[in-house]
């Protein structure tokens, strides 16, 4: 019985450990929207196209030149950039500070998941889309390619705690951060701008599983 | 050897246990100014006296109608309130997200060590002061009465972990959190706003020594 236990501690010690050792990079998420392609041509004009301006570090995806204003019963957020290509569902990523701004409220939602979520008025050059659902802040998640993941035993949806900031004066273990695989994806934790401040962390940082 | 080892782990483990049952309340810091008798005057005209509106929940301390419009290089804030009485240091305290939106880099410090710390332009109604030095970021911290921090074996200076915001998608574990006692204090987590945002809390929410 003790024997058994033992064996399970040092089974679970040995896989956090493991896990302890793959430095994990963070990137940091401004606020920024993702529009559908019929939101672009009413907020750009119908003509209009994103335009490239810069990869991001999760493949296929790409900021855009252009930006938006988000507006909400208290206050107002002008530049709020594209992530492109087109989206399913428009979707507008907030830190909370920014929601403050705002006065909106957005649940906390892994992306794509804006069934309910907050509200917002999109203005463009073009136009304007009273947009019901859409406003959320993001989960934070780790992003596996399936070989980074299955190195250390990671499974999507897994709960995962990650340190980072330590030496700072803010060290933070994030928990619920959730891990998600995918053979678009490399290995990157993804933080708002409010989580990144909070334990003095930018873009190019590392974070550990713990 | 290994009973001594036991008898350690056995030790530390019963402290944390103890000190993991006293819920700490969190008290949630806006950014806020300290100002000396001499910078009030400037400020606010030399006939003005600070106007006490709330009292906040650590002894002596209290909110007034003041506020100033503080400004960096690359913005400015406004409506940044001040917190009574005078202090012997001007100190303007800033979550990270504010000292972005001026342009500022301030360090992460505690109150009243602003040595070094970053400058800013303070304006007010009746006068400015170019600010030096006296712009931090608050390092988190408890609150202890003395007896409050003797009941769980808790030193001034001591670093502790906390636990917050379980629950609501962003648990959070706030390291470096130093521990400060005082008869005028009472027990209390502060945070800033990134740092409340970051785990989803709000005053008044709870906190644990993990």
């Amino acid at each position: 019985m003790a024997e058994d236990l033992a064996g399970k501690i040092a089974a679970e010690l040995k896989v956090r450990m493991e896990r302890n050792k793959v430095p994990i990079p963070i990137g940091v998420s401004n606020r920024h929207c993702h529009l559908t392609k019929e939101h672009f041509k009413i907020l750009f004009g119908a003509s209009a196209e994103p335009k490239r301006i810069k990869d991001i570090k999760q493949p296929g995806f790409w900021a855009a030149a252009e930006t938006i204003e988000v507006k909400g019963p208290r206050g107002s957020i002008k530049k709020v950039r594209l992530v492109a290509p087109y989206r399913d569902h428009t979707q507008i990523e907030l830190a909370w500070t920014d929601a403050h701004i705002l006065g909106v409220n957005p649940p906390v939602r892994e992306s794509g998941q804006v069934k309910g979520s907050a509200g917002a008025l999109l203005i463009g050059p073009a136009g304007q889309v009273e947009l019901k659902e859409g406003v959320i802040v993001a989960q934070r998640h780790v992003h596996f390619a399936p070989k980074e993941a299955a190195a250390i035993g990671v499974k999507g949806g897994e709960l995962l705690r990650l340190r980072c900031g330590t030496g700072g004066g803010r060290s933070t273990i994030f928990e619920d951060c959730i891990a998600r695989v995918s053979d678009k994806y490399s290995l990157e934790l993804h933080l708002d701008t409010d989580e990144a401040y909070a334990a003095g962390v930018k873009t190019g940082d590392l974070a550990y599983i713990v």
